[in-house]
């Protein structure tokens, strides 16, 4: 049985699609714009969360949970986040459904409905910091560092999955400080954690930045971001963190008295990562054959395939394998003996290869014979006998060795997709022909990048952290440019 | 300080609603009827959740997540199922806010308007049978063991903080299977894993058992359930689970092939508990000071209070106690050491008291001297110095007993409050001047259970599992019963 996988090379975007479907990680529901996460799928996310969560604690974080719904008059009271969010929200107008008189079916009850409306929250800025209005009263209650894993709903027009989803999942955090510093740091720590988790957990390395005015979060002063590159060459942004300065605690009169007693505006951040991530995943490590994971996020890190002629070799085999499935689960390794009868071997080792199990291990009797086992690791393909002596070493070894392997490859892959231009024939050249980051001059103006992105449909997806200050002129304007930028196209 | 906190015996209620909130569980939101879950109350939850999840995923079930919307069609499609939800559910009509032409603020945008109104899900039977249609299509495809962690929402009218609110959070564990014995028997399971939760691991009794025809599940043919008792002789349903038949397969036209080739529908249960369980806990263990938590459960195990005059003090508390920290943690056992300078032991005894951290341990100036601390614990609020040699087995000790002690107090209260009675007016006078659960025989019908609900307020909590079949006569008929069931007032 083949995959019948369509090919990168064909049509990247297919390839995605049919993947993320057969390799069981989600599919889109009835309900338009909304996937359902298949537990394949949802086992890597509960691990991406286990991960992140983590990360948080270690940095003072704790969780909390607050409402689905805001009122509508909430989200207008700071006046760009609902210019930013109020074009593609659920709106909640009424309160129960009954039977129509004329036995027509189910209808909205007319007599039910709300006063005000209430929107699914699309993020949770505007009801957090109405809550915070009445947990802030002096610097002592700073700083308020809390997370909250939610659900959240944005009414997309084009949907993708795990990309781009009306409903998607995601931690946001919300932090509340006395002074701009401190809350400039947070946000800054969180995209390093953010950072940290990617090259880490995911192995996709990622490019720290801050985005340009146009590209920041809806009442944010400043977003600092992680972008990824994507085998097709476009960019993905893999998780933001915003400086909030004093916005919502203006529109929400969250006031503090400081330690010499003075009232002031509370300073504020948001950071937030999501199911899209799963998307980052899959385009960064997989290939025609099917998906490819980190060993850190695989649900199952090893799976076992017997081969054999009937019952009584099953058994022998079994006894050879069950010893090590007992001392590979002692180690913390996630193992997985397939030992069903209704599945050939070849049948078995598509669908593992497909679903990005980083090793499998195959038995047979000439391997009982030589007390082997036949090691195949999903990143290259490769395979070797390896003495059941030494299996449990080279299973360990292969962890490492596969987590490094694959954030080594998408590295390198990165690193020949960083383009420095100077012109905007040669950008629009490279950006047409190869694709990638495109690293170029310009002029720091919101008329020239519009511009660029509407000739070229490229965006500047950060300015970098290590960004260089040097001498330079806009590659479309000439005018003066002090340091380079990164564009791309984007997810 | 005091706590100000209404003594049960005073008021029950209010003493709930106020515990609530000055211990840092939840409080009320701007939103009607939806709650915030404070981060003190989330991490009691976030252990629920763990233990919960361990023991789902080791009873072979996998997670997975579905919309948040439900299309109105398909909530209509099982009749019963529509009846018990289509009256309280938040309905989402529109897809889009904008700015009024006159300038008076934000409205909802009229031509966005959904061609079909869609469900915030008050449960997702609909929504996952749905889907379950493209995933079944043999045998070999069952059992499907699915499990959900997930916010609903429900338009309750009148609501209190975790024991109803509009919005909740929950699991729901949907399950597919191509016998009805299986499908019965894991109904069956999973109201044992949620009796073993409660007992074990929140510390609170329940009785197991079934639900009459009138209190169970819309659409179910069978609800399991746990019933715990409240310190007020009330009772709380703190999980069900229910045999579906073939009731969604139908509706949804879920259909396998058996062994021998033969169409069929799918049998099917789903099961859940929720924040609701916050509220059995509180109810169950805590008292006039504040919280009392099982140690399992508490986010805090022990709080170390160091009492001090000057920096001096303090910091050879510090020497003293930071290893022992360290050690403890090393043991799996979360500890604070709560040094702040800012408020006195006094104050920090009280909060902790309050929020029902299991052991306290202080130590002074003497204790230095004598190598002792002394170590308080919160159940029965005894103290007793300890040397310092000896503490880290103390508190393993006292993490058993406290656990343990709780629990056995709940269940002699309960023994205490399951009465037997014979007739209606032993029945009223019972229920008006003892409460608890009342043991009686009934007829079996609707109407006399109906009217026994309407005179005393009283329901059927279940038909208990361990029923004993013996002759009877109903007490308020007279016409023949084989059995016992169990009424109280209930949450």
């Amino acid at each position: 049985m083949g995959k019948n996988l369509t090919k990168r090379s064909e049509d990247y975007s297919k390839w995605y699609n049919e993947l993320v479907v057969k390799a069981d990680l989600a599919e889109n529901s009835g309900v338009r714009g909304c996937m359902v996460i298949k537990p394949y799928g949802f086992a890597i996310w509960e691990k991406m969360q286990a991960g992140l969560d983590k990360m948080f604690k270690e940095t003072g974080h704790e969780n909390a949970y607050f409402p689905l719904f805001i009122p509508k008059s909430y989200l207008s009271k700071e006046a760009s986040h609902v210019e930013g969010f109020a074009k593609e929200c659920a709106v909640v107008t009424h309160y129960r459904l009954k039977n129509a008189e004329d036995g027509s079916g189910i209808i909205v009850d007319p007599e039910a409905k709300l006063e005000e409306e209430l929107v699914v929250r699309p993020t949770s800025e505007t009801i957090i910091w109405d809550t915070y209005r009445k947990w802030i009263q002096s610097y002592r209650d700073l700083p308020l560092l809390i997370n909250q894993w939610a659900n959240v709903v944005r009414w997309e027009m084009r949907t993708r999955l795990f990309l781009r989803t009306a409903e998607f999942l995601w931690q946001e955090g919300h932090t509340a400080h006395a002074t701009e510093k401190e809350a400039i740091d947070e946000a800054e720590l969180m995209m390093n954690v953010y950072a940290d988790f990617a090259e880490n957990h995911m192995a996709v390395p990622v490019i720290k930045g801050t985005k340009t005015a146009s590209e920041r979060f809806a009442g944010a002063l400043d977003t600092y971001c992680i972008e990824a590159l994507m085998q097709d060459g476009k960019a993905l942004q893999a998780g933001t963190s915003h400086f909030l300065g004093q916005n919502f605690a203006k529109a929400f009169d969250v006031k503090f008295a400081n330690k010499e007693g003075k009232q002031d505006y509370v300073w504020a951040t948001s950071w937030g990562v999501s199911t899209r991530l799963m998307g980052a995943l899959v385009m960064t490590h997989s290939d025609d054959n099917g998906l490819v994971l980190p060993p850190k996020l695989a649900p199952i890190q090893v799976v076992i395939v017997p081969i054999y002629k009937g019952m009584e070799q099953l058994d022998a085999i079994s006894e050879k394998v069950n010893p090590l499935v007992k001392q590979l689960r002692a180690k913390g390794i996630s193992v997985k003996f397939d030992n069903r009868d209704t599945h050939k071997p070849g049948f078995k080792f598509n669908e593992y290869e497909l679903k990005g199990v980083p090793i499998r291990l195959a038995i047979g009797q000439r391997d009982i014979e030589n007390g082997t086992y036949e090691v195949a690791r999903r990143d290259t393909l490769q395979k070797e006998s390896i003495s059941a002596d030494a299996i449990i070493e080279k299973i360990e070894f292969l962890l490492e060795d596969i987590q490094a392997n694959i954030y080594k490859k998408a590295l390198d892959f990165r690193s020949e997709h960083i383009t420095q231009v100077d012109s905007y024939a040669e950008f629009k050249e490279v950006l047409e022909n190869k694709g990638g980051f495109i690293s170029a001059h310009w002029d720091g103006t919101e008329a020239t990048e519009e511009r660029i992105k509407n000739e070229t449909k490229a965006t500047i997806r950060c300015i970098p952290m290590d960004v260089k200050i040097e001498n330079g002129a806009c590659m479309v304007t000439g005018r003066p440019s002090d340091k380079r930028v990164l564009f791309a196209k984007a997810y």
